[in-house]
C-alpha cells in the first residue's frame, strides 16, 4: 500500500511522467554530429544488434594511407551527411576508435546497383539521398524515407535480430534487397577475410564474414528471413578467388544458392504485385549461422514489424524508468539519453543457448551468467560501472563475470583493456578492469573475491604488457621505453590501489602488502618541484624541455600534464601535497578551469571538440572527468557545484552536437547521470560518491532490490548551483560523500541549495572522502 | 579350435607371414614419383593426420598465371626432388587435384631463416638437402636425415595426432622448430585467409588457419606440445595487417603469445644442453583448438614417440591383416601397398569428442557415426568403395552416414561430389555418392533405405547442377550447353540406375519407375551409325566433325569416346546391341586393348603415364577401369582373364614411379585388390563381382563377421593365366560373377589355371552378370 501511494504522489508531485513515457524524452540525435560518435539507429539495452543507417564509408586505409575522415565514421553516420548507404547491424555508441558496421542490408528498385555510390555521386551507387525531416529516430525505432526510391524504411531490434520493414512504392516495378558483405566501418580493402551466404530457402538466408578490422578476427554469422519470397537472387564477386568449385558446372552469380568469396555483395528481388511491404529480420552470432538461426526463432519468429517495435519501446521504458526526474524538457531528454546511451554498450554476447565465441575464438558455455562484449574500460570503469553497480547490478554482474572469463581465456591472462567480439584490440592503456572488480567487489556484487584477485594479480604483473616490466621494477615507466610513461604509470597506481583494497576485502594480506606499496608509485613522476606530474627516463632524469600543455611527446596520452597530474584518485591527501599544498593545489584547479588554451594546444588535445573545453580543463576525454570533484578534498568544496553545472551546460546539450566530445560507450553519459545526481566516483573500488551538487530539483531512482534512492534540490538552479546544507534521510549530513550503503538502504538525500557559496561547509577527518595515505 | 587349426595351417603353408609381419610388406614410396601421387609419410588407417615431407611449394597461381607443375605436387612429394621443406600434417593420397599441406614444422639449427628456399637454391631458405639412402618408409612411420642440419627426423601419427621426433646433433648450437602457416599444397598469394597461433605456456602452442585453397573455406585447428620447453621464440609476419593492437606496446615479435596474421612463419628455440632430442606433438581438428587439444590428449599425450610408432605399427598390422596372400616379394609389396593405400583417404572428420564441422560450416555432433571426409567420389564409387563393403563394412557405413550427412548439410541437398574437410569442390562429374550408397544398401550395411533413396533423390534432380536440369527434361545433355555433354549423360544414366535398384529395394514403385527410365538415357547419346558413343547437341544433331580418340572437345571429359563409349554398366547386354553385337563389341575391345594411340591422342590423356596405357585403353584414369571384364558378357570371357593380367603385370611396379596415373584416394589400389582376387564389381549397386581371373596363388580375406574368405589358383601365373575352372567351397561353379553372399558366407573359390583359354567357359542366361535390359 505504501509504495503505491508513494509512487501516485510522486507522480502528482513531479510532473507526472508515467512509466509509460521515458522512451519519448529520449533523443539518439544527440552527438551523431561531429565528435559524439553516437547512432541514430535501433538497438535495445545491452543488445548484440545495433541496426542504424550508416551514411558513409570511408576506408581508414587506400593504398596504405590512413584517411583521417575514417575517425568521424566510428558510429557510420554523421548527421550532416545527406545520403544513406544502407542499414548495418553492429555499431558502437560513442567510441573513440570504429569498427564494425557489419552485415549492411539497402532496399532499391530500379536497375540493379551493387556498389554504394559515393556522398558526392549517390547516384552512381545503390545508396539514396533523404531529408533529416523524414527521420525519427527513438529507443528501439528508426524510420526514414529513402527518397532516390520512394521507399520508407523502419527498423527496430530484439537484442539479437535486427528488424526492418520496408515499404516500397505502389508503382515501383521490382523490390530489392541489397546485402552488402563488403561494407563495414574501419573498412579498408582487405578487412573482409572471407564471406559465406547461403540461401536456404525461398525466406531464409544464412551466412557469415570474418573480418580482420579493429578486432584482429571478428566473426559474424547471420541468419536472415524475409516476409515474403525471393523470386531472383544473385551476387557479384568484387574480388578474385583463386579456386571455386564450380567453374563451368553453374551459374553461380544468379539463383546459386552458395556464396562464398573474400568480397561479396548480393541482392534478392521480390515480387511487388505480392504487396508494398517487406519485412527483413537478421539475427547476429558470433558462434555459428545456427547459433544465428536460434537466435532469430527464439527472439522474433512469428512477430511482426509493429510487435517486435512496440516491444523494443516497452523493454525501453522499462529499464529507463529506473530512474524518475523532474526538470526542463532540455534537461530531461539529456538526462534520458544520457541514460539511454548507458544501456548500448557493452552488449550481450551470448546466443539464446548460452553459448559464446571467447577471446580464446573457442566456443564456450556461459554457465550461470550472461556473456558481454564491447569493453571500453579506459573510459567506463570512471563512471559507467560504478553508475551500473547503483542501477544495473545483475549487468555489471554479467559483465565482471565476462570479464572474468576473458582472463581465463587470455593467453595472457590479462583481464580486458578494450575488447570487442572475442577480441583484445589493447587501446588505450592501464588495466583498469581490476578497477571495474575492485568496485563490483565493494559494492557487494556476487563474486568470487579469490578469484577476482587471481584475474587482478595476474593482470597487473604481465611484463610484456605496455611498460609492467618495468613498472615492476623500477616504480615507473621509463618515457626512453614509453611514450605514455607518466599516463601509465599514474593509471598503473590507481588500478595497484584497487587490487590492494580488494585484497584486503578478499583477506590476502601478502597481496594487499605488495599492491598498497605498488599504489603509491604515483609519487615516482611528481615532480615537486614543479608541482606536475612529469615524466622520468629510465636513469632517473626527469624530462627535458617539459611542456605541460601538450598532449603529445611528454609522456602523457590523451591528455597533457595539466590534467593528467590531478590523477592520483586512490589518494588525493597525498597528491595536494605533492602538489604543494592546500593553497597551491585550488589555485592550480582554478587555474585549469579559467586559463586560456592556446590554440596551438587545443589543436593537438583528441577526441574532443572546442566546447569540450572549460579553459584547459578537457571534458571531452577522459583523464579529467574527476577532477572537478577534487575540491572536495580542499578547503573549497563550492567550486565543484560551481563547475559541475558548468560543465554540464556547456558540454550536454539537447541536439545533434551536443555531446563534447566521444560519448566513449556511455561513460560520457554516466558522468552527467551521477553529477545530475549531486556525487560523483572520484576513485571506483571505494564504496563512496563524492558530493557535488545536484542538477535537478528532483530525481529519484529505483533500486534492484526494491528500495528507492532520491535526490532533491527543490531551489537548484543556474543561480542557486550552491549548496548549502544536505540531510540524508531528514538528518543533517556533514560528509563530503555518500556510500554504496546509503544508497542501498533507500530514503532521500536532500540539498537545499542557494546563490552564493556556503564557505564553511568544507570536510575534515572522516568526513573527508577516502585517500589512501590518510586512511 | 577349428579355428586356431586353420590359422595355423594357412601360417604353415603359405609362407609363414604372421599377422606382425604384413606391415613390413608395405613399400609407401611406390607412386612417390610422377603421376601416383602418393606420399612417403606417416598415417593410421583412415586418420585426419597425414604427416609427411613436402620436397617443393610450386603455388598454382603467380601473379594470376597458373603454374602446371602444381599438379605434380599433390601429395607435396616428388621422389627425385633432394630437398625437404619440412613435414605438414595433411596430405591427399594419390588425387589428381591438389590441396592441405597444412601446419608444416621443419626442425632447423644455425642462423635464423624463416623462408622455405627454393630447390635451386637450398640454403636461401630453412629447407635441407636429403638422401633417400637415409629415408626410411613403412606404413606409420617415416625418417629421413635432414643433411643441411644434421638432423634426425621421425615421424609417426595417431588418428589425429603428428608425432615428431627430432635428433639434434651434439655439436649443434641451438634447436629450432620453425613453424610455417603460410606454407601449404596448392598454395597462392592468397590462400591463407588467417592464422592465429597462442603459446599457452612453454610447452603447448595451439592456433588454427583458415584457408581458400581447392577446399573453399578450410579450417585447420592444432595443438602442439613440445617434450622441452621452448627457451625463446617469435614470429615473422609477410604480409601486412592493417590494424594490430599493441603497436608500441609490446615487441609482438619476439616471445609474444597472441600472434594473428594473413602469412605468418614462427619459431621456437629449445635448449640444446637439456638434450639432443626433442618430441614434438601436433593434433589436428576441424572444429576448434580446443577439439585439437582433446584430441592431443586423449591421443597421444603419455605416450613417448617410440611408443606411438610402435601402436601406429600394430594397428597397421591388424588392419593390413584382413588378406592374407601367397605370392613373388613385388606381388605381395604391391598387394600390401595397395591395400596400404586404399586406408588413407577417406579419413575421418571427427574430433575424438564426436563434434565435427559440416558442409554447413556449423559444429555438428556426430551421434552414433564417426564422420569422415575426403571423398574422390567420380573415383572411388567403382572400387574402393566395393572393396570396403567386403573388407571395411563398418568404416563403409560409417562413410556412407557421412555423405547423407553431407547432404542433410548441403544447400542443395546434394551428396558429396569431390568434397573434403567441410567443403564440397564439385570436382569432376555425376552424382556417383548415389551409387556408394546404392551399393551399401545392396550389401547389407545398415544404413535406412527411406532416408538413404530420399538423399539420391534430392541429389539427383538438382536443376541447376552441371546440366541435371536439361538432362532431366531431354533425356541427355547438350553438348552446346555442357563440355562434358555425353560424359555426363552415360554416368548420370549409371547413377540413375543405381537409385532405381535402392528405389527397389526400398520398396519405392514410384521412385523406382522414374529412375528405370531415367536409366537408359545412356541410349541418348549413342550413335548406333557408328557404334560409339556421342554427344549431341539440342536439337539432337549429332556432334559434327567427332573424333573418337581425343579426350578434349569432344564431349567427354577425362577420357575419350573410344574408352567412353563402354560406360553402361548397368546395362552391358544392350550396350553390346548398342554396339553393334557380340562380334562387332568384342571386337571393339580388342581393337581398344591392342591399337596403336597416336602421341597426340596420348599426350592430352590426363593424369596418365605412358605405361598407362594399353593400346587405345586408358588405365591410368578411371573411366575405363570396369572395361576388362566386360568380355564376360560377351562370347570371349577368357579375355578378361589375359588383359587384367597385362594391366597387372604393366601398370603396377614395386617402384617409385609403380603406379601408371593417380592412385585417387586407394581406387588405384582397390582395383588391383579386387582384380587380383579375380573379380571386379562392374557394375556396383548390383550385388556381383564379375569373375576374371586371380592373379595370385592364394588370398584369404577375413571378415568382420568373422569368417573368411578364400581365392585358390595354386598353379597360377603369367602363363597360366586363363581359367579352366572354378569351384565354390568345392563345387563346381558356373556363373561368370560371385555374388556379395558368397564371399559373406565365407568360403573358397578355387580357380583351376590353365596356360591357354577355356573357350567353353562362356556365360549364357543366369550365369551371365547383370543388365538391367534382361534382368
Amino acid at each position: 500500500m505504501k509504495k503505491t501511494i508513494l509512487l501516485f504522489s510522486a507522480l502528482l508531485a513531479f510532473g507526472g511522467l508515467s512509466a509509460q513515457d521515458k522512451s519519448s524524452l529520449v533523443n539518439p540525435i544527440i552527438g551523431t554530429n561531429g565528435m559524439g560518435h553516437t547512432f541514430p539507429g535501433a538497438c535495445v539495452p545491452f543488445g548484440l544488434v545495433q541496426l542504424s543507417p550508416d551514411t558513409d564509408t570511408i576506408p581508414h586505409n587506400i593504398d596504405g594511407k590512413y584517411q583521417p575522415r575514417v575517425y568521424e565514421y566510428c558510429a557510420g553516420y554523421q548527421h550532416k551527411d545527406s545520403s544513406i548507404v544502407g542499414f548495418s547491424h553492429t555499431h558502437f555508441s560513442g567510441t573513440g576508435h570504429s569498427d564494425l558496421g557489419d552485415i549492411l542490408i539497402m532496399p532499391t528498385t530500379g536497375a540493379l546497383k551493387l556498389n554504394p555510390g559515393t556522398a558526392t555521386n549517390p547516384d552512381g551507387g545503390y545508396r539514396s539521398r533523404f531529408s533529416h525531416e523524414t527521420e525519427i529516430s527513438r529507443p528501439g525505432y528508426y524510420e526514414v524515407m529513402l527518397a532516390d526510391y520512394g521507399v520508407k524504411a523502419q527498423l527496430t531490434t530484439t537484442k539479437r535480430v535486427g528488424v526492418h520493414k520496408y515499404t516500397f512504392p505502389k508503382e515501383a516495378k521490382n523490390q530489392r534487397i541489397v546485402l552488402d558483405m563488403i561494407h563495414g566501418i574501419y573498412n579498408y580493402d582487405g578487412k573482409v577475410l572471407w564471406t559465406n551466404i547461403r540461401v536456404e530457402n525461398d525466406t531464409l538466408v544464412t551466412g557469415y564474414r570474418i573480418t580482420n578490422g579493429w578486432a584482429r578476427t571478428n566473426y559474424t554469422y547471420f541468419a536472415m528471413s524475409f516476409s515474403k519470397p525471393v523470386i531472383h537472387y544473385g551476387c557479384e564477386e568484387k574480388a578474385k578467388v583463386d579456386y571455386r568449385g564450380g567453374y563451368g558446372k553453374f551459374n553461380m552469380k544468379e539463383n546459386f544458392p552458395d556464396i562464398g568469396g573474400r568480397k561479396i555483395v548480393a541482392y534478392f528481388d521480390f515480387d511487388p504485385a505480392a504487396s508494398e511491404e517487406l519485412e527483413v529480420k537478421v539475427a547476429l552470432s558470433g558462434v555459428s549461422a545456427a547459433g544465428a538461426l536460434k537466435n532469430l526463432q527464439a527472439e522474433a519468429s512469428g512477430y511482426s514489424f509493429d510487435q517486435l517495435a512496440a516491444r523494443a519501446n516497452e523493454t525501453w521504458n522499462k529499464e529507463l524508468s529506473v530512474i524518475e526526474a523532474n526538470g526542463s524538457e532540455d534537461q530531461l531528454a539529456m538526462l534520458y539519453t544520457s541514460l539511454y546511451h548507458t544501456m548500448i554498450n557493452p552488449c550481450v554476447y551470448t546466443d539464446v543457448d548460452g553459448q559464446y565465441r571467447g577471446l580464446d575464438h573457442n566456443i564456450h558455455q556461459a554457465d550461470g551468467f550472461t556473456n558481454y562484449t564491447v569493453f571500453s574500460v579506459w573510459d567506463t570503469y570512471r563512471a559507467l560501472h560504478p553508475l551500473f553497480n547503483i542501477i544495473n547490478r545483475q549487468v555489471n554482474t554479467d559483465i565482471a563475470r565476462s570479464m572474468l572469463k576473458h582472463c581465463e581465456q587470455s593467453v595472457h591472462k590479462a583481464l580486458p583493456v578494450w575488447s570487442h567480439m572475442a577480441n583484445e584490440n589493447w587501446c588505450m592503456i592501464g588495466y583498469h578492469s581490476v578497477s571495474v572488480l575492485a568496485d563490483a567487489v565493494a559494492k557487494g556484487l556476487p563474486l568470487d573475491k579469490d578469484e577476482v584477485l587471481k584475474a587482478m594479480v595476474s593482470s597487473s604483473t604481465i611484463p610484456y604488457l605496455d611498460g609492467t616490466g618495468e613498472y615492476m621494477q623500477k616504480g615507473y615507466v621509463a618515457l626512453d621505453h614509453n611514450g605514455s610513461a607518466a599516463s601509465l604509470t599514474l593509471e598503473y597506481a590507481y588500478d595497484d590501489w584497487t587490487i590492494y583494497h580488494t585484497a584486503l576485502l578478499a583477506g590476502n594480506r601478502e597481496v594487499a602488502e605488495t599492491y598498497k606499496k605498488r599504489a603509491t608509485n604515483y609519487a615516482n613522476v611528481f615532480d615537486t618541484g614543479i608541482g606536475y606530474a612529469r615524466p622520468r627516463y629510465a636513469d632517473g632524469r626527469w624530462k627535458e624541455n617539459f611542456n605541460l600543455l601538450s598532449t603529445h611527446g611528454e609522456g602523457f596520452i590523451e591528455g597533457n600534464a595539466l590534467n593528467y597530474s590531478f590523477y592520483v584518485p586512490q589518494d588525493v591527501d597525498n597528491m595536494i601535497r605533492l602538489m604543494g599544498g592546500d593553497k597551491s593545489f585550488v589555485s592550480k584547479l582554478d587555474s585549469l578551469f579559467t586559463m586560456h588554451l592556446p590554440a596551438e594546444f587545443f589543436a593537438d588535445t583528441e577526441d574532443v571538440t572546442e566546447e569540450g573545453l572549460l579553459g584547459g580543463y578537457v571534458h571531452g576525454n577522459e583523464p579529467s572527468h574527476h577532477i572537478p570533484f577534487l575540491y572536495v578534498w580542499t578547503s573549497q568544496p563550492w567550486k565543484t557545484q560551481y563547475w559541475q553545472r558548468e560543465i554540464m551546460n556547456k558540454m550536454y546539450r539537447n541536439n545533434i552536437d551536443g555531446l563534447c566530445g566521444n560519448d566513449d560507450c556511455g561513460q560520457m553519459s554516466a558522468w552527467y547521470i551521477l553529477s545530475a545526481m549531486g556525487f560523483y566516483p572520484v576513485c571506483p573500488g571505494t564504496d563512496q560518491y563524492v558530493l557535488g551538487a545536484p542538477f535537478l530539483p528532483y530525481m529519484k531512482v529505483t533500486l534492484e532490490n526494491g528500495k528507492t534512492f532520491e535526490v532533491r534540490a527543490d531551489k537548484v538552479s543556474d543561480r542557486n548551483r550552491y549548496v548549502k546544507s544536505v540531510k540524508l534521510n531528514g538528518k543533517p549530513y556533514t560528509k563530503g560523500y555518500i556510500t554504496q550503503q546509503d544508497i542501498m538502504d533507500g530514503g532521500t538525500l536532500t540539498f537545499e541549495m542557494t546563490s552564493s557559496p556556503n564557505k564553511k561547509r568544507i570536510f575534515m577527518g572522516t568526513d573527508k572522502p577516502y585517500s589512501q595515505s590518510t586512511n
